[in-house]
């Protein structure tokens, strides 16, 4: 008797999931973790091997009895491209079924090309990078593709920043697809850190966190439980669109005194500018190559950098606070190449404001974290999306709505 | 073959549920609802109709083979208990298995006592409603008892308004059902108002929602495809303690700047008592009671009133964006006293807001409401939860973080 009848799907992805997070697992232990029957777990396994997707690894330890054969996963049985599209660079990653990264790959951005030669150029990257590292074609489950949101599946981006707009409506993903061959899933580039963070094991399972990811934007993915939080539209998370001054400077979203608008990396570049500690815009910079200036200055301990810094940190940390006080949560991390930079800068100032303020403090702690992966995030996590569509059962998430 | 096997009470509420929200519905459309066996709705249905749960209703029209017997609740069978604790007054509800409100009650607020003193009150005015309608001890499933958070299971309140201090880590669920002998369920105010939203039938299920709450506080419940979204301890939604101005003033919180030390009924209320709009604060007028007649008087065409009303709105409009663009959310019903009574001020800044800048606004429109039950919108969602408890299949909440 079931509420709720499990697809055969559900049962073949909850067996790989169990053995790609138990890393070396029996038959019988896949039976007491998954709940599935005996029978069910030992047709799915047979099947499983025969694709070549798990390899019996030798006998456990025996407990008494006799040793029980173990199952792994095949690392080099399947592939995903995760590929984050980005104003300032095209960032590519191939990630193994294990999830380990096997080649990284950071190229141009997106610049002023029009979208249908970019999308040619990114089919020509990602064979380029399959060929150098010998990945067959045949073992890549698809492309995770990236971007800011927010996104609708038939139409890409509906809402760009100034210097992306071409790419507004764009059918990127129908594009990609016909450009590749591979399948590709579109999803919001901060989700993605939020999935490659909670992939790579950094996050515990049961933890309720954001990947607060500044790059280009300021953005976060939302997992409660290992699932994605994504509202009705997979556009949730966009704390950069937060108001914090009601008639504060113009926002490209349409809003005013967004917290990006205000304390993002575009802001703290222009300030910094405003003040004569960095040189006047140079064709070929991004923004976040001037940002990088900036941070290496104020870690010499520039005071006037530093202290341009601090009040960027002062609203990241309200942006911060947003999150844990509107979605109950237990974690920040601090995630995107702005923090892969200027971390260690931020993270007290985001830290003493959790500490002190968050709502739910009396409740449990709020601890806030930065990102070891924090420059390749979103790339990453965008493999990791796809890797799971393979391996994880489905768990709420609204995945339809945009792959 | 079930990934998660479903258990016993699951099927039962299942079928409970189907019904419910059917009104009146055959053996064998609960199979096709359900997704259960035949055999499994036949003795589970045999069972309810023994326990009194369930009525057969008549015949339905044949479509061809022999007409079916029909299934209906009996609202009668069961009742809840909604209680709805705050500083300007106590709210209770009677509502009956079919969601229906039999009683409605509303005596003082909590005032200056002591909680033991006040948990006495509550049990006598619980017992004196429930004698006064007629309905029997033996048929309450049990008392839902909602109040501001941050709550836990354990202490109750733990972070409390100046005016309610004295509830800080005060054991309140236990004491009451003690007091009253019956099972007390205890949540967050704002949640409870966005389950009676639901519940009431005013929302259509597959909505991702906020019912946005102004009463002494101001608050949200958010609800997704009919999930309350809870977080890491059922303290989400705190939307009114997101800070908007970095050095403003200081909220009770602890933080500096909240929505509702910015823009809340008692800020309010203060900036029109020092424009001389009010009277000196009396002993025994709330909070509530003064904004009742700021709104009279600014309906009435006063413009200082309406002026100090429309930025409060400007405010709360940024809280309803923030939920928007936090939670990819497509509805914010405004609900609480304060929108029951100032919701026609409100509602117009709100959408307005919403529509021109809510950022997923080019992947769908977000439409905000007024509640049609504004002012006892917590303590109908009381009685909900706890009917709730007896008819919804779990999905995903975490109820035990409360219950």
């Amino acid at each position: 008797m079931s509420a709720q009848p499990a697809s055969p799907r559900s049962g073949r992805a909850a067996i790989l999931d169990a053995i790609r997070a138990a890393g070396s697992i029996s038959r019988v232990e896949l039976v007491r973790s998954t709940g599935l029957t005996g029978a069910t777990v030992s047709t799915t396994v047979r099947r499983l091997i025969e694709e070549g997707l798990v390899v019996e690894t030798g006998r456990g330890r025996s407990t008494g009895g006799k040793p029980r054969t173990q199952l792994s996963l095949d690392p080099q049985a399947r592939y995903a491209v995760g590929v984050h599209l980005d104003q300032a660079g095209i960032t590519y990653v191939i990630a193994d079924l294990g999830g380990g990264v096997v080649g990284r790959w950071r190229t141009a951005g997106l610049g002023a090309d029009a979208p249908p030669a970019v999308v040619q150029r990114i089919a020509d990257e990602v064979r380029g990078l399959l060929q150098g590292i010998g990945t067959p074609q045949d073992r890549v489950l698809g492309l995770g593709v990236v971007a800011p949101g927010p996104l609708t599946p038939a139409a890409g981006m509906v809402l760009t920043p100034p210097v992306m707009q071409r790419w507004t409506r764009f059918p990127l993903a129908a594009a990609l697809e016909d450009a590749t061959g591979f399948p590709v899933l579109l999803d919001n580039d901060a989700t993605a850190a939020a999935v490659g963070e909670y992939w790579g094991g950094s996050v515990v399972p049961t933890t309720a966190f954001a990947a607060l990811y500044m790059g280009t934007g300021l953005g976060a993915g939302i997992l409660v439980d290992g699932v994605v939080y994504r509202g009705a539209s997979s556009n949730a998370g966009e704390v950069g669109h937060v108001c914090v001054q009601l008639d504060g400077p113009e926002c490209w979203c349409g809003s005013r005194g967004c917290i990006e608008a205000v304390a993002g990396t575009a802001a703290v570049v222009a300030e910094a500018r405003a003040e004569g500690l960095l040189p006047s815009p140079a064709s070929g910079r991004s923004v976040l190559d001037d940002f990088a200036t900036l941070t290496r200055i104020a870690l010499r301990g520039d005071v006037r950098a530093e202290a341009i810094m601090q009040r960027s940190a002062r609203y990241v940390a309200v942006a911060a606070q947003a999150l844990t006080n509107l979605m109950d949560l237990d974690l920040v991390v601090l995630t995107g190449p702005a923090f892969g930079m200027a971390g260690s800068l931020y993270l007290p100032v985001v830290q003493r404001r959790l500490t002190a303020s968050s709502f739910a403090r009396r409740s449990h702690p709020v601890r806030a974290t930065v990102s070891a992966n924090a420059p390749d995030a979103a790339a990453v996590g965008a493999a990791a999306l796809v890797l799971q569509t393979e391996l994880t059962p489905i768990r709420g998430v609204r995945s339809s709505a945009l792959v």
